[in-house]
């Protein structure tokens, strides 16, 4: 049994530790293309993860994840042409975000934190949180952070892990920092040897719909992920952890010294 | 890694897979209370389970679950009022049925089985799938079958799971039926000792809005389940396998001297 | 002029009755085929005539009836493969009673019941309903009741209408129970020289999508209707009227003695 | 039994008719106040006898009616405030309308017409065909006819109903053509001896919300129905029979000998 | 700079002239084929011009124009077969309302007038208002007008305007009153050498569809706009500013000497 | 008359030049707070003139803007607290691409290029986009460009404009790059005074919802506007024009001897 996970909670657990005051973390991931060398749901198992070890921190509660995300983008997770990626409509997602963050409310939650693994998610899952707030009304307490895990990775440790510079985190599709975190948390499903060793992909500032395929290397790989290791993953998830845990802790106000207890 | 997990495979490995004919299952369930002494994940985590085992009869393919399911009714799942119970709207579970299964119509997939595991689930998942299959024409060739998998439990076997007569699936939530399966297949997440020991809730033919909560025991649990136990879990389980199995080749002409290949 | 009907009364004397404390009756039918010797009407026509019978003895209204449901199922009602069956989305019905619930409210209507006499709507009248009421608020006094008309028939009738033993109400389209009441209310739009002679439909515990229609017998009637009388529609009648009486005045505590006034 | 009401013929009445190419009437009523001498279901009673008439003379078919309108108007309907008026949403009538050509269009239906008996629909039916069609697509051969019943209404028999000079449609809410068109066709509905007295309503030619109620007169009648008599409602009805049934024979191209078999 | 229009503000501005009680104009226009002569624009354009003249009368506020309208339709602007026309759903426009006025709501704008010059329009922006106004709530002071500008023309000028009798509003598309109008605001966009000679078109009291096309001018004129001045622009133009100058005055109770306060 | 513009064109000229391969430009800008010294509707009127000066360099046609965006975000743009901001939900604004792109298909148009002035517009005109194509189907010979404007200032611009670094995009909100740019464009609307003195806003990596307006500098402003120029906009705008001419002739083939016609 996993002790922060929602899914493995008893209904009366799970009220006791929210009338206690814990965070809920709903990560959001995807089922999307990451290659030929990690799985599938990458997203969705780094989030979860992440989300985990935050929750540990602060002793936090991590609800089920959303596993299916917003449609694929060249630019940004190789586009929709690809096999396996199963992608929802961007008022499904929002929709779903926006129930998510009523039922919790109505459990009486009021620290939620939204951790968004699908870098495609980010805008509609705002739009889910928005959509649910204006219904609660602005009174009700409850306040929701939204965080994309990787924004909390610091620049020391970005130059660390790219001695030859960071070349930003547009192309970091399937590319080292996933690719070293899945190998920090999941090594069984990382397939090194097959890691595709074609240079980064080219993209012009704008996109074309129907999608330039073309532009796509078609082995979903955005940019090389050769360089990526289990300890640079270990320093970019401890930095995210870190910094998620350090967000948490202060907007939500919590006493570190309680964990999951209200500071006042 | 789990062989017939997506979530666990490359984009390439499912693309062969799937190219190859095998059966894709969408596990459907929820994120509900189930008494004191089952977790909040149960109709997820066996609905997955489920599919998982058949899925390795047959050589398929088990798709991320659906976690966050419709509204919990009082006389199948005790209600709204519970906390931790976290549902979504009808056209939410709708829109994100109907996304998946034109996303696995793009895949190539032509075999689509919707395993549902929360009573409440079941015509929304319908109207996802019509919906779905409008758009995706007459003449695809994809057919998809959706089955609550407890309707696969045999007669003879709830004869011998309930001796003095089974009362019916209406009251099963957070029962015999429910307990034994986690017994069989996550027995670290059943607490056997906090089985609340109140008889049936006694319902009405009709339901009234707001919900009557008084009407449902403040256990969350509909009918007894005292006499659950791992082996009877066991008998369940392997009447859902099989017939479940049974049906998937029987409807999607599987060879079932080759698992997965098309039976032409 | 009938006295019970919403629609033939003008609107005040509609709102002299709501102030009195009348409950109204909202009957949820269908457009669908019921083989060769009943109606398309016959689900709005029952539960229409149902509800006038249950109005006339509490001082009820009825509304106009919804005329078109949710999409015939296979196993239910035949499906969507039959000439006739006029069905709609579910979104449509969940919008329709949804808006109609909110209309009452501000009629002043805190006592609504609503009779479905189509099984395939009855979840999409729940989620309307259960819309209508997050909107109202839990403080409006308002109550509704959603009630299948057939689930009122009591075993002792069903024994009397059965004498073979009754199989279940799932293969009840378009046969003894539907026919007999028909019988009972609308002897003339029954043509009781068409019934057809084959035996029962035998279906799987699933569904598959495209329907398989080839399981449907291709008259559209599920088991056989032969044994159809007027009288024993009487006595079915009888058991939903008497039943429903009872439940509506049980949950809106009603006086026996003033009917239609609130008992306080 | 009705020879001309879809809810009254079986499936295969129906399929055979349709198949000889028979003509469908959709009648679209709502349920609103009509002061205190006319029922609440004026317009759907209206349209769904002018539809029948129709019917009789083209061999048509007259679906059930659409029983719940759009939002009645201060200027056309009297408006939201009045107890009874019972409206849905605009997005709820357009989806009603869409499903239900696109059912007909399905049944093999190709010449349909739908009639509008509330002056608020019209908008909205529009919409819902234009949406059915857009689906249906451009080559089908379906064709479908939207009226409004009273634009047939020629000006010889206004001039000779109004001998003071016809006031103009506007104002017409529950006034003398409705009353006299109900005094026709359902003289039971009608209470004569209370038509209100008062003069028409005076309107700005803009309108204002929330609805300034004070422009309306408390009876819900916006001009004077007085003059109201069967007499003048038999011709408006033959006005409007007679104009329909001309147009729906000269749109759709039925032969008259041959009463609604196509002409060729 | 435009001192009335909302884009040319900055939001301080826009702030301190709201909090004094300005009134907001919203031009709801549509892009829409206006003949050989006029512009697609026109609809926007005349909208936008009539608001920014009564916006000066009384110290009000233009907010940009509504640039996409309500499908057009063959007996009132020609229909959605033309190029050129770029039309919204119902749904959309009725979404694009509600929206804008929520948000004027929150602004503090308690004096909303929105200015129809689409003929189709009117019914989706009504429905736009009156879900913004179910939202925020019957007490927020907030009021919202919605006027269609051509119904401000005084009977004497349309007499003047149209020597021969005034044929109606309904085939003035493209005709006099918009051609005079454009003429007085933007002679340089009307090309009174193209303007069509043929006579009126002749329309049934229905509507089919798929539009018949044939019954439509190819040129998208529906009556002769031969006759259009400037001169007569200027009357028409006058009327409808002095108008709808008077209905804001007198609806929002303004003082007529301190343009744009409050008159208490 | 502005001969790009669409709504200065009559649909006859309109229609010549989308037959002769014209690319539309669809400006999607927003209403907005842009500090003290921009005006509201900065967004939309940037995007205007950019496609207005891109048009005229390859025969195009500019449709009108897109006046009301996505929701401000308080990192972007402020946030939704602002007066006079005035947003749209995401499903408006990917309706409202969607139907404007699926008209510009029946029209003819088969070069689209829709220009995002607003940044949080992108991903929910992307939706839009996406929702018309798989209508439209992937054959149809239609290719949409989306583009944020900004992204086409090349770094060697961005070096001479920031001669002390260019501090991202982020924090560019009413700040340098789009006060330069109004200054190019409309010198008059900006009041250089009025620029606030306050240094860059600090923002942590998340978002909180109710939004921490604490976070974000009264005036609206997010990092120093005060070293714009005229001369800055006219460099920043020249890059834009130019390389958003070169992908536009790029991707949609346009022979450069030619403008506007096919290359072919």
């Amino acid at each position: 049994m996993n002790p922060v996970r929602m899914d493995n909670m008893t209904w009366m657990e799970y009220e006791q530790r929210v009338k206690a005051g814990s965070v809920v973390f709903l990560p959001c991931g995807a089922t999307e293309q990451h290659g030929p060398h990690l799985p599938l749901g990458t997203d969705a198992l780094l989030a979860s993860a992440i989300c985990e070890d935050v929750a540990r921190e602060v002793g936090g509660i991590v609800a089920p994840a959303i596993s299916y995300g917003y449609k694929s983008q060249p630019r940004s997770g190789g586009g929709q042409h690809f096999c396996g990626t199963t992608s929802v409509e961007g008022a499904t997602l929002s929709s779903l975000i926006r129930d998510a963050v009523r039922e919790f409310h109505r459990h009486g939650v009021r620290r939620l934190a939204i951790v968004v693994g699908h870098f495609e998610n980010q805008w509609f899952v705002t739009e889910g949180i928005e959509l649910a707030m204006r219904e609660i009304g602005e009174h009700s307490g409850m306040e929701v952070m939204r965080a994309e895990h990787w924004e909390f990775c610091r620049k020391e440790t970005l130059d660390a892990v790219f001695p030859d510079g960071f070349p930003g985190i547009a192309l970091e599709h399937a590319a080292v920092i996933e690719t070293s975190m899945m190998l920090h948390y999941y090594p069984q499903l990382v397939s090194l040897d097959r890691i595709p060793g074609h240079g980064p992909a080219q993209f012009p500032v704008y996109d074309m719909y129907p999608a330039r395929t073309a532009w796509v290397p078609s082995s979903g790989v955005l940019s090389s992920a050769k360089d990526s290791t289990s300890e640079k993953g270990r320093l970019l998830v401890a930095d995210v952890v870190a910094g998620m845990t350090k967000a948490v802790r202060h907007e939500f106000a919590l006493d570190e010294q309680r964990g999951g207890q209200p500071s006042l």
